[in-house]
């Protein structure tokens, strides 16, 4: 198989930094779709999976599943995409295609798993796929996304899975006129849920710790903003809201959420705890539903990112050069980010 | 208001055991049946209430409210019901009537909370409200159930709370042909839950640490019994359910049953230990629901009895007479009961 030299940006070794390093990308089979990378939106997940923290990692890692790029080639059997038009690409590549989820465009939850962006299986080259923090990649046509041309290029690369992994629950548990939705942590996944929530048509509340955010919030698209250390206010809440997205990854007190939400109301956790303690009374008195979401198929993606485009939905981001994700890393777990980095990946070709 | 002397059995305060006592009833006010209670069942939460475990009982304490009864006399405005007629009555016995869950009902979920057959505050008497371990009771109409005819009246007793507690959630979530269904817990609701399940069309796994019961989950109607702490087994059963019904009051662990779930499944809390431990991760890998259920609605109610009256289903007991009671609540709490008690009403009358 045809490939080709690719500059990309990753770590050698669970234990040290990323580096300039260079990877093999397979130039386009019939369905596939060749794309220069532009943008490259910064996820937690990368920095899990770059330092091994879910010890699955096989290295060199290549991380970044926020991809926003142009095509620049395409296989002889592809429909959907020309050459020169501007394409995304999220945290899956590839998936079975064939199972009963795959079938029901929830390829998040193919059986056989999916083809993640990064650190998957290369069916095509063997070893494992490498992800968005690179010059180019290559992905077949079926998991490759449209951009809507109104939207901010940069911008529109953290829909690709902050955009949809909100996106997702909101849709399913029905946000929209009439409801009122909660939004637990205004980081990267938060503000995202704010901004589309409110584009829904829902009533938002944002939760958060800091004070600080307040005004931001508001900004946002919050129409009420719950610090949520003030025992007081969170005591005024109880049985009020329809659905609430959790979107903080640290350890947390879940309970006083699940009392704010009125009979059948539901709780999506897309920040994942290790573990969280849940009062099943809280569960049951009145009924209620503590669930959570996973990005979304490939279809739904799609769904979200012509939503985005309809609503003129992009993340808040703050650009950086390649050669500085590894303080970005550091900033991110300090929550220092308003409230996404995108990797200008001219920095990596120059 | 007009009232009766009636014998009962409850408890004095929290350290006593429950001894003969006696209470007022109403005679029928225009909307009421006067009922001549013949068995009445023993629930779990008949010994939390009597020793005050909730905090907030109040004494004299008569527990019971899974009561079946002949109607001795009604108010001029009753239409439901004859006099002679076999009637139930569960948990409440009253509501506001006007909140949305009770105009969709959803009475259990009354926002002026439903008024309980005992420990509620009594509308017309004042004080509080006394439960069916007495001879008689008198209840508003709208609160008071048919009771099929082909059904054995002692063994009917528990479906009032045993019954519908794990009758709604089956319905909600759609247990059904071709939905495979686990139980975990063989015990009061438990094998009323696979009894139940079964009936409606489901394949019914029974989950029980204890090897013993595997005969009699299958006599119940279980296709295949788990022995949960055979590890082998429970790890062969990853994502393999549609529902799960937690009948399980004593803490353990739920993340084994949430795994054991399909895309989009559900597990269902009708037990009620205090606090668990929930991974997110298994909320979310794939998509699942954690939730809970309590008794149902009265609609709801009248539709589980006659359901159980075409399933000739009925709970499997051990009658005791009204002075056992206090070795009951023993035995009970170790689990030493097949598997509801059912009072003889006959006991306290004599």
């Amino acid at each position: 198989m045809e490939t080709t030299n690719t500059k990309a940006f990753g770590n050698p070794s669970a234990e040290k930094p990323l580096e300039n390093m260079t990877i093999q990308r397979r130039r386009a089979t019939p369905h596939d779709v060749e794309i220069d990378i532009l943008y490259c939106g910064v996820c937690h997940s990368d920095v899990h999976q770059a330092r091994n923290e879910w010890h699955n990692t096989i290295y060199p890692c290549v991380p970044g599943h926020e991809i926003i790029g142009r095509v620049t080639a395409i296989g002889n059997h592809v429909k959907k995409f020309k050459v020169g038009q501007m394409v995304g690409v999220g945290c899956m590549v590839d998936s079975c295609r064939e199972c009963e989820p795959c079938k029901n465009d929830l390829e998040q939850f193919c059986e056989s798993f999916p083809t993640f962006s990064y650190n998957g299986p290369d069916k095509h080259l063997g070893g494992h796929t490498f992800g968005g923090y690179s010059e180019n990649i290559t992905v077949d046509e079926s998991f490759v996304l449209r951009i809507p041309e109104n939207l901010d290029l940069a911008a529109a690369a953290p829909l690709l899975c902050a955009g949809i992994t909100t996106y997702s629950p909101l849709k399913k548990w029905k946000a929209g006129p009439g409801k009122k939705v909660g939004v637990v942590g205004i980081g990267g996944l938060g503000h995202m849920a704010i901004k589309i929530a409110k584009a829904m048509g829902a009533t938002v509340t944002a939760f958060t710790t800091s004070p600080a955010k307040t005004e931001e919030a508001k900004r946002l698209g919050a129409d009420q903003i719950i610090i949520s250390k003030d025992e007081e206010a969170m005591a005024n809440i109880y049985k009020s809201f329809d659905l609430i997205i959790d979107a903080v990854a640290a350890p947390h007190d879940v309970n006083v959420y699940l009392n704010a939400l009125k009979l059948d109301g539901a709780m999506v956790m897309v920040g994942l705890p290790e573990v969280v303690d849940v009062a099943p009374f809280n569960l049951v008195l009145p009924r209620r539903i503590f669930t959570g979401s996973l990005i979304g198929g490939i279809a739904e993606t799609q769904e979200m990112l012509d939503f985005c485009g309809a609503h003129n939905i992009t993340a808040d981001i703050e650009m950086i050069n390649m050669a500085d994700i590894n303080d970005a890393y550091e900033r991110m777990l300090k929550s220092d980010v308003r409230y996404r980095f995108v990797i200008d990946m001219t920095s990596l070709k120059a």
